[in-house]
C-alpha cells in the first residue's frame, strides 16, 4: 500500500491524562522513579514521530516483498530489520517488560505508543510484540538460571520470543497437542519432538536467537489441557558466555501464503527432526496426578495477546479512518444538500460519508478506551499495593479481556470496510491504504482464540465466575455510572438511552439465566457471539459517555475558540452518535433471544452446504 | 486461491421450476420455439459442469498472474482466453442477448448459469458480462447500420463490449464527465476526446475488437447528465468487409493494481490522443434545448449491470459457503455439547459454526431468489404481451434493482467473512478459497453505483415515483402474502414475525414521510443506506417464506426418505432462521429513526479525522 500513514496522539493524551488516573500507576513503587504525567506528551509524540518517519516507510516492502522462505530459513526485507531495531533500541517495546528498567513505562502508555507503531506497519507487529510476554513468563515462573540466561537479551530485543501453541490438529482445542517432551535425566531438561503451525515470527533473519515458548506434553502427563507443560526452546542453545551456540534442531518447515500481514512470517515449526531439540521446563514437572502447569502459565501471556489483538485492530481501523477522512476532505464530487445548485463540494459534506466517518470515529474511540483502559487495569493489578483496587481492577479486567479481543476486532473490520467504501473505486485499488488494512485486519478475529472462543469465555466463564459475582461487579459499575449521571442536563437523551439499554440487557441476562437453569448449553453457545457484541456495546456506550462528560466540562471551560475545542466536541459527538445509533441494537437481540430460535442446531446437518 | 470450486444447481432448479412461473416466459413469442421447462435441468447441469471443469481451473492464473499491462496493451494469461471462448462458444453469455438466436434462454435462466461461471472465476466476469448489455443498447437505440456492423460479432462473442462512463472527476456524479464529442460534418459521426477510468475490460488480448459504449458530451449540449450522449467507439474501425481495420486512437493508458479481481483489467482509457478517435452516436443528437439521450439509454444497461452485481455477489458468497460447509464437515476439533466426554467431532456439529452456516445459507437463499426473481421480472417485462403483467413486473422490478445491487453485495461480504472465519487460521491463508473471495467480492458494493447511490435510488426515487404508488404496489404484494398465509399452521411464528415487521416498517415509513413533509432531505440521506437494508430484509423474509411454503408442501408429499427431503427442509430452515434471527433487526432501526439523531451532520466537519 501507499505509505500514507495518518495517526495522531491527541486521543491517547486525553485517555492517559484526563480520563485515566495515571498518577495512581506512576506513583507505585515500580514507576515512582521514572516518568511523570508531564512526560506523556513527549513520550507519545516521539513514538508517533518514529512510527511516521521510520516505520511507515517500511510497509511497502513488508506487503509487496514480505517474508520469504528459502532453504529452511525465513528471509525478511532489509527495511524490516532496521524497523525492528529502531523499535527495540528506542525502548518502544520489549524493554518495558523489564521490571528493572528505570525507563520502562506502564502498559497503558506502552500500548498507546504501540498503536502508532503497529498502525504504521501491521505486519511487523508479530516480530517484536510477543517477546515481552514470553519474557514475562520466564520472569514469573522460570528458574533463576533461565532468567539469567534469557531475560536480559529478550528485554533488550537482541533475542526475540515467540509463543508456540497451535498444531494442525490443535487450534481452538489446545488440549489436543501432540508435541512431546521426553525427560533427559537432567532435571528440567527435556527432548522436544513434534510440530507446530501458525507460529508468528517462528523464524526470521533479524535477531541472532529466537526463544520459543512452547507447549508440549511430558510423557505420562494427563491428556487434555491439564497435562500440558511449558518449555523454553531456543533456536540456538546459549553457550557458556550466553551467546547463541549450537543449533537446537528446531526448524521452520515453511511459511503460509496469506491474505495479509505478508511481512509476518507465519511458520510451520518442526522440533527434533534429528532427535536433537532440547527444551527447558518452566516451573515444575507434573506431579503424580499428571497435572501440569503449562496452560495456566500460558494464559498469563495469552490474555495480554488478546488485548494486543484488540489494540492492533484499533490501530488499523484508526489509520483507515484518518486516511479516509483526509480523502473525503480532498475529493470533490456532488453538490451539498443545502445548496443543490451551488458548486461541487468535498464529499465529507455528504450525509452518508458523515454517517460513515462518524460511525468509524465512535467505534474507534470506544475500542481505544476499552483497550487502553484495560491495559491500565493490568498496570493497577500488577503494581498497586492497594488490595481493594487490585481486586476491583482484576475483576473488571477479567470481563474486559474477551470484549477487547472480539468486539474491537469484529467491528474494526466493519470500520475498515466503511473507510474503503469512502474512496469509491479507488478504495479497491492498492494505491490507497484501505485495501491492505482490509486484508491485514482480517486475522484479528481469528488468532489468539477465535472470537467465538471469546464469546464462550464471556458467557460460559466470565459471567459465571464466583457465582456471577465478578460480572455483577462489572455491571454495577455501569449501573452506578448511569445512576450518578441520570440528571445530567447535557446528556439527558443519552442517559435515557443507557437506562433503556440497561433494562434490555437485564432481560437478556434473564433469558440467559433461564437457559442456564434449564441446562440449555447449546442455546448459550448459539448466542455467545451475539451476546458478546451486545455486552460490548453497552460497555462502549458507558466509556464514551464517561469521556463525553469530561469533554463537555472542558468545552464549558475553554469555549469555542480554543484549539482543543473540536477534539472535545468530537468526544461528545461520539457518545451521542453511539448511544443513539448503535446502542439500540441491543433491543433487537433481546427480541431475537426471546424468540429463542434453535433452527440452526435442530435441523439435519445435511441441509448445510452440499446441494443446497 | 486453490481451485476447489463448489457450487450446485439444485436451488436454481427449484427457483426456475417450482417457485417462478417459467412457462409464462417460455410461452412468449420470443421463446416458444426454444427450450421447455423440461430442458432446464440439463441446461443448468451443463453450465455447472463447464464452470467446474473448464472455468474453475483458470482461477489461479487469473489471481496470481492476472491481467498485465505492457507497452499500451493488456496481456491476459492463455487460460483466460480459453475460458472466454468456452463461455461464448457454448452459448453461456452474449448469444442469449441476440433476439434472433433460437437457442437463447430467458435472463432468469441465463443468470442462473452465469452464477456458476462467475463463481468459478470471478475476475473473468467483466470480460464477457458487459457485451450483452452493450449490444442491447445498440439493438434498442442504434441505427440499422450500427446494428448490422456490430451486433452479429458482439452476440457471438467475437467482439467484446464495454461500458465507459467513469472519469477521474466523475464517479458517482456522472454528469461531470468532460469527454467531448466534436461533430465531423458526417451525421452521427463524432471525434471523441477525453479520458475514462475504471473501465473493466477496457483493453485485452482476447477478442479481435472491443466496442466501447462511451458517454461523452457533444459540444454545445447542456451541462450535467442532461447533455450526455452515448457513442459506439470501436477499438478498431470495421473495414468494408466488417473486419477490424484501422486503429481508432482509443488506448489503454494503464491498469489498476487491485485488492481483488486481478484477472479483470481495470483500465484507464484515453480517447483521441492523436485527434483520431471516432465515435458513432447512438440515437439522435441533442436538439436545440441541448438535451441528449445518453443517460436514459445507458440506464437500460446500468440496471442490468446492477442486477449482475447482486448476482455476482451471490455467486461468491455461495462458493464461500459451500466450501466452508465442506471444510466444517471434514475438520475434526472439539467435543459435542451433548457428549462432552465423547470423541472429538467435526466442527459442523458446533453451535457457533451452525449459526454461521445457517446465517450464510439464509442470506444466500434470499439473495438468489431476489436476483433471479428480478431477472425473471425483466423477462416478463421484455416479452410478455399481457400489459397488466408487464406493468406489474416493471413496478416490482423498479423497486428491486437497488435492493438486489446493494443488499446482496453488502451482506455477501458479511457471509464471506463468516465463511472465512470457519477455517480458523487456515481462512487467512490463500490455500483455501475464502481469502480470494473476500478480496474479490469487495468491489461489488462499489461499482455500478455505490451502495449509497442505491440507497438514494430507493428512498429518493423508487419510494416516491408516481406519488409513491410504485412502492405502494410493491409493499402491497408483501401485505397480501402475509394476509393470505396468516392462518398457516406450519409457519405461525414466522407469519407473526412478518406482521410485526410490517408494522415496524410502517412506522419507518411514517418517520420517513414526516421528514419528507418537513423537507429534511439531509435526514433522508443520512438514513438511506440503513433504510435500504431494512427494506431488503423485509423483502428477503417474504421471498424465503414463499419458498418455504412450497418446500413444506413438498415435504408433506414426499416424506423423509426422499432424496430431496433435505433440500426442502433447508428451504424451510432458511425462512425460519431469517424471520427469527434477522428480521427483528428492523425494529432496532425504527427505534434509531425515532431518535432521529443528526449528530453526524450537525457537528463541525473539523471533528472528523485529523487529530481526533
Amino acid at each position: 500500500m501507499a505509505s500514507n500513514f495518518m495517526h495522531y496522539s491527541r486521543d491517547h493524551k486525553f485517555l492517559l491524562k484526563e480520563w485515566l488516573d495515571l498518577e495512581e500507576v506512576l506513583n507505585t513503587e515500580r514507576f515512582k522513579d521514572g516518568y511523570s504525567v508531564d512526560d506523556i506528551d513527549f513520550i507519545l509524540d516521539n513514538a508517533l514521530k518514529g512510527a511516521r518517519e521510520v516505520i511507515a516507510p517500511t510497509i511497502e516492502d513488508s506487503d509487496k516483498i514480505g517474508a520469504q522462505y528459502e532453504n529452511g530459513q525465513v528471509i525478511t526485507p532489509a527495511s524490516t530489520k532496521e524497523a525492528y531495531f529502531f523499535i527495540q533500541d528506542n525502548g518502544l517495546c520489549s524493554s518495558n517488560y523489564d521490571p528493572n528498567d528505570p525507563a520502562a513505562v506502564p502498559l497503558c502508555v506502552l500500548w498507546s505508543m504501540l498503536e502508532y507503531i503497529i498502525g504504521a506497519n501491521p505486519s511487523l507487529g508479530t516480530l517484536y510484540l510477543a517477546t515481552g510476554g514470553a519474557a514475562g513468563l520466564i520472569e514469573d515462573f522460570g528458574s533463576q538460571q533461565l532468567k539469567d540466561t534469557y531475560l536480559p537479551k529478550m528485554y533488550s530485543g537482541q533475542w526475540a520470543g515467540t509463543m508456540d501453541l497451535t498444531e494442525p490438529n490443535a487450534g481452538s482445542e489446545v488440549g489436543n497437542i501432540s508435541t512431546r517432551a521426553i525427560p533427559t535425566g537432567e532435571p528440567g531438561v527435556y527432548k522436544i519432538k513434534g510440530s507446530k503451525c501458525f507460529i508468528s515470527g517462528g523464524d526470521q533473519d533479524i535477531t541472532e536467537n529466537i526463544i520459543h515458548l512452547t507447549l508440549a506434553r511430558i510423557e505420562g502427563s494427563r491428556p487434555g489441557t491439564a497435562g500440558i507443560s511449558l518449555f523454553v526452546v531456543p533456536k540456538y542453545l546459549p553457550d557458556e558466555n550466553g551467546n547463541p551456540g549450537k543449533f537446537n534442531d528446531v526448524i521452520c518447515a515453511g511459511i503460509e501464503h496469506k491474505l495479509g500481514l505478508h511481512g509476518n512470517p507465519t511458520c510451520v515449526m518442526n522440533y527434533g527432526e534429528n532427535d536433537d531439540c532440547v527444551g527447558f521446563l518452566i516451573g515444575d514437572a507434573p506431579g503424580e496426578d499428571g497435572v501440569a502447569q503449562g496452560m495456566a502459565q500460558m494464559f498469563n501471556m495469552m490474555n495480554e495477546e488478546r488485548l494486543m489483538t484488540g489494540l492492533s485492530a484499533t490501530a488499523l481501523a484508526a489509520v483507515a479512518y484518518h486516511n479516509a477522512a483526509d480523502y473525503a476532505r480532498q475529493r470533490i464530487q456532488g453538490k451539498a444538500t443545502s445548496n443543490p445548485k451551488g458548486e461541487q463540494v468535498a464529499i465529507i459534506n455528504h450525509e452518508d460519508i458523515r454517517r460513515s466517518l462518524m460511525m468509524q470515529k465512535a467505534y474507534i474511540d470506544a475500542f481505544r478506551a476499552m483497550a487502553i483502559g484495560t491495559f491500565y487495569l493490568v498496570d493497577i493489578k500488577n503494581n498497586s499495593t492497594d488490595q481493594e483496587k487490585v481486586q476491583h481492577a482484576t475483576n473488571i479486567y477479567d470481563v474486559n479481556v474477551p470484549l477487547v479481543k472480539a468486539f474491537c476486532s469484529d467491528y474494526a473490520l466493519e470500520c475498515i470496510s466503511a473507510a474503503l467504501q469512502i474512496y469509491g473505486g479507488y478504495g479497491f485499488t492498492e494505491e490507497y491504504p484501505a485495501a491492505e488494512l482490509y486484508r491485514d485486519a482480517r486475522i484479528y478475529p481469528i488468532w489468539e482464540g477465535t472470537n467465538y472462543i471469546q464469546g464462550m469465555d464471556l458467557v460460559g466463564r466470565k459471567m459465571t465466575m464466583k457465582q456471577g459475582q465478578v460480572f455483577a461487579v462489572w455491571l454495577q459499575e455501569i449501573t452506578d455510572f448511569v445512576e450518578t449521571n441520570s440528571n445530567n442536563s447535557e446528556f439527558t437523551r443519552e442517559f435515557g438511552l443507557m437506562k433503556k439499554a440497561e433494562q434490555q440487557f437485564g432481560e437478556l441476562q434473564n433469558i440467559l439465566n433461564s437457559w442456564r437453569e434449564e441446562g440449555k448449553k447449546d442455546m448459550i453457545k448459539l448466542f455467545a457471539t451475539r451476546i458478546l457484541h451486545a455486552t460490548s456495546k453497552l460497555y462502549a456506550a458507558k466509556l464514551l459517555l464517561e469521556m463525553a462528560l469530561i469533554a463537555q466540562n472542558r468545552i464549558n471551560e475553554i469555549g469555542k475558540d480554543h484549539h482543543d475545542y473540536h477534539f472535545y466536541q468530537g468526544k461528545v459527538a461520539s457518545a451521542r452518535f453511539f448511544t443513539r445509533n448503535i446502542l439500540p441494537e441491543i433491543g433487537a437481540l433481546v427480541d431475537i433471544m426471546q424468540e429463542g430460535d434453535c433452527t440452526a442446531i435442530e435441523v439435519d446437518e445435511a441441509i448445510l452446504g452440499i446441494g443446497s
